[in-house]
């Protein structure tokens, strides 16, 4: 088994650009020790869907009401045998059961330097507005593994990220992606799914 | 009077490396808009003071309370006439009396990336303590106007710095100042110096 690559689910909810980057950095190689296997959205209409089959991977949409949506998310990440959840802009908190279900392998990337502009209530276009609010010249991205508070595991990667003066938050959202998510989010993506491998192998020793 | 500098004091409690590099500035030309005319240390043992002397510029030590001090502060600085307050490495906060007196007037450098690490207990090895505590990749300095929140002023200026894997907090302390500090305060001298020239030429028009 030294050849198997960590089994990866992307979970989104809107454009997918995130999921974009994770796509381009596995044919590019970036990503070479895991493999996106999956993506599940909470939103029937993601533009991410079509990215993912696009690019030939298995989607599921799940909804409802957070108990069902989180019993039915398990079940099927369990099913597929997933090593490695990627948060990539999916708007919904998982609560401390998906958590605890997948301790250490949940990453998700967050819009700023954690600690600034993160936590509850943060998220989306309201962490560039905080940003832009408080006056920042710098700014940036956070890929974190996720435990039971929100935006406060531990930090795997942070790209910084220069404010201009005429900045409005949809400018910075927009700079703060194509500068620092789309970077970091792959090459974590590849740490984690590294990391796994290794322990597997480990394992077969 | 369209070529009168802004005069600037700088206050110190320790080494004043910052002083240093706004010395160096002044030597270099970064900062032509505001000459160092004042030196105040609360501290008489601070080597701040020897750099000073060195660079010819005139120093004076005011220790007591904070009422005496504060008082005694606000005197010397207006008997010298100061424009520009410079808070470089100084050790004391300053009540909401001496900020109202010179609005606008007084800027900090504050060893991270405003908001992260901030506001009251964060001062000098405890900031770098903290940012390695919570795991940051990325952190830096801010150069900030005083106002009644501590560290809550407005941001002049940022710089962001590498965060490595075997830092201590003083190698990341050394790192922030030699990569940070130093080049953001003389450049925000040079800014609120500047200003304050124009502010004053529009008078005389």
């Amino acid at each position: 088994m030294l050849n198997d690559k960590a089994r990866i689910a992307v979970l989104v909810s809107g454009g997918g650009t995130n999921l974009q980057a994770l796509i381009d950095a596995q044919a590019s190689g970036v990503l070479k020790s895991g493999e996106i296997v999956f993506v599940v959205s909470n939103k029937p209409d993601a533009y991410a869907l079509q990215r993912a089959r696009r690019a030939g991977i298995e989607t599921t949409v799940i909804t409802g009401s957070r108990t069902t949506f989180e019993s039915a998310l398990i079940s099927t990440l369990d099913r597929h045998e997933i090593d490695v959840i990627i948060l990539a802009g999916f708007m919904k908190i998982l609560s401390a059961d998906v958590v605890s279900h997948y301790p250490g392998r949940i990453i998700n990337v967050h819009p700023a330097l954690i600690p600034s502009f993160c936590g509850e209530g943060f998220y989306g276009l309201k962490v560039h507005e905080a940003a832009l609010a408080r006056g920042v010249k710098v700014t940036g991205a956070t890929v974190h593994i996720v435990n039971e508070i929100a935006d406060g595991g531990p930090i795997l990667l942070q790209k910084a990220v220069e404010v201009y003066p005429d900045d409005t938050p949809e400018t910075l959202q927009k700079r703060v992606m194509e500068k620092a998510e789309w970077i970091l989010l792959p090459r974590a993506a590849e740490m984690l799914s590294k990391q796994i491998v290794l322990e597997k192998e480990k394992q077969y020793d």
